[in-house]
């Protein structure tokens, strides 16, 4: 019997949870092996939101190649839910197929989970071990464990400037950055979030469609438009394609015009009422609460130099992705990737940057910190 | 013997003139390798200002090896000189030599040669080849052949920027970027470039002293300072250090105030008048032609978000040098990379772009293409 340590196995969990597609969204990334005697004896991940858990399929992946259970081990790189959601809970198959041990990444943030999964195990003489590559485990589901810790989406931000920090030409009118390798890219990052947002001024002034076109498509976003005095035009793209693509208009309470939320729900835009700040704006932490309600786990955010700001400010963003394309726009008043006020005490910051090239641009990416 | 194409030894001669440092300076690169029965019998490259030449080196080398250079062949990646600069003609010394054939490749484009090296050596019996790698060796001297052809220096521009394509704090305060690695990085282009110039307004609020103080050290810039209207401060770090770096100030030909010409004249500064353009700046093309009389090959400007602009705008700048930060500074009206009005219609662009990531922050540097 091959003796390797439980972070070996767990690795291997990770690498399984890692190749979940976004069309697990809004569920976490969840990778199981089983071990008997050294070996491992079946594998699995979540692959679909609605379909089953990685625990389910491991077990299911043992048997069918003719093991038994008797005495294993399980990995799971996320506690074991214990609660009936589009699957019954992972800890009844588990308590079922004989497993001896489960070891545990990291505890289910969900607080219908929580500990709760473990302590299942546990009452029926499971034994659990839990923390094994904890940290990496929550990384690989970082956009889930923010949603669930703070009650607001995984908050990212992508934009394209030229190389001097320009978004449009210095008249307002709408600079085209975007050729081949950067619309599949920012096409998969489409995917890769829950949602796509942009202020209603961007549907005024570029009438994006924001769905998925480039690459390979494996989900569209839910488009999330930012609308405090519902000021979307009804014959702008993103009216026009609601039927297709799962929308929302976040305005605010004080929006009375019954005729036009009328013809938008017809549409089937969802809308939805949030505060608005002293300054007439949404109040952006309550905007954003209430999508995470609508189990709105991750934002990519494209667009708009004030929203951009409002979200370093109010220390919500979490992630940035800028497209700088090899050209110069120039000009004092142009608007730039960050606008309103600017920072002139306290710098937000790039932290874990990568850098990929393309023919034409350049994409720094990387955690935003404000340490 | 063995019988390899002219490029190939061609070649090595442009890889011995990649090797000279800037100590050449405003001299170009230069590379040469004697050729006899196949054999390299000697090499040489130009090493610095005022000494000995690539060929003479080469020449010198073979002989110390004990060979003849009867019936050799020489490659060289610049047409000999054939005047009296700081050192005596290269063609007198070639055609001593017994040296049969030359194989150039590329004419030099200096009025002084340009053509009449080759055909002096024409004259004195000595085949000559011409050509042989001509793009490579231009290129190996971007900066010499441009301020030859065109009479101005090659002009570089370098900034230190945000993410977000900022150089200073909303106030207008300087935001200090630099870490050790962009220091090096920045103070070797000091000593790449002949000049280092910023406009007054940069002496005014940074207070620099451009000289070379990062990294291995081999040479020191001239320093530039473009003035229009003499306002340089007497107490600034750039006329307090004037005696030890060698320091140009370019004012508007209007400038009469001659204490303050005599007081600069006495810290050795040296001024240079140039004319006025129609908004009151000074004449770029003008300031940039009597900066070339006085042999600066070359210029790494340094800041100004309206220098940066009116230098793209008249497509005088040929390179660019982008410290991208991984930092926000933001703010719709804080101070740019590219200033002034911007660009509408017409964008320069980025061409053959290098990326090299830092710690903290990506470099990206290319050409500047205006088609």
């Amino acid at each position: 019997m091959k003796c390797l340590s439980h972070s070996y196995y767990m690795h291997i969990a990770l690498e399984l949870a890692k190749k979940a597609s976004p069309l697990v969204l809004p569920n976490p990334r969840v990778g199981s092996v089983i071990v008997k005697n050294g070996t491992i004896i079946g594998k699995g991940y979540h692959q679909k939101y609605g379909e089953k858990h990685a625990e389910v399929l491991a077990i299911e992946d043992a048997i069918k190649n003719g093991h038994s259970l008797k005495n294993s081990t399980m990995y799971v790189s996320l506690e074991p839910c214990c609660h009936f959601g589009k699957q019954p809970p992972c800890t009844d198959a588990i308590i079922k197929s004989g497993i001896k041990k489960v070891v545990v990444a990291t505890k289910d943030p969900n607080p219908l989970v929580n500990g709760k999964g473990i302590q299942i195990l546990k009452q029926h003489g499971i034994k659990v071990v839990e923390g094994i590559l904890e940290k990496e485990a929550e990384s690989v589901n970082k956009e889930f464990f923010k949603y669930m810790k703070t009650g607001i989406p995984y908050i990212a931000i992508k934009v394209a400037q030229s190389i001097d920090g320009k978004i449009a030409k210095p008249s307002g009118e709408r600079f085209i950055f975007n050729t081949e390798d950067e619309n599949v890219f920012v096409h998969s990052l489409r995917q890769k979030y829950m949602a796509t947002m942009v202020s209603v001024n961007t549907v005024i002034s570029d009438n994006p469609i924001l769905n998925a076109r480039y690459g390979q498509i494996v989900r569209q976003p839910i488009r999330v438009v930012l609308d405090s005095k519902l000021r979307i035009p009804l014959e702008s793209n993103i009216v026009k394609t609601s039927d297709e693509y799962s929308t929302y208009t976040v305005c605010s309470e004080n929006v009375n015009d019954t005729q036009k939320i009328e013809f938008l729900s017809q549409k089937g835009i969802k809308i939805i009422f949030a505060k608005s700040s002293e300054d007439g704006h949404l109040d952006l932490l309550d905007a954003l609460s209430k999508l995470a309600q609508q189990k709105i786990v991750s934002v990519l955010v494209e667009g708009g130099s004030f929203l951009n700001f409002s979200l370093l400010k109010q220390r919500i963003a979490d992630y940035w992705y800028s497209l700088i394309f090899n050209v110069f726009i120039g000009g004092q008043n142009t608007k730039g990737v960050v606008g309103a006020e600017g920072f002139e005490q306290f710098f937000p910051k790039l932290a874990n940057t990568k850098v990929t090239t393309f023919k034409n641009s350049t994409i720094i990416e990387g955690e935003i910190s404000y340490v």
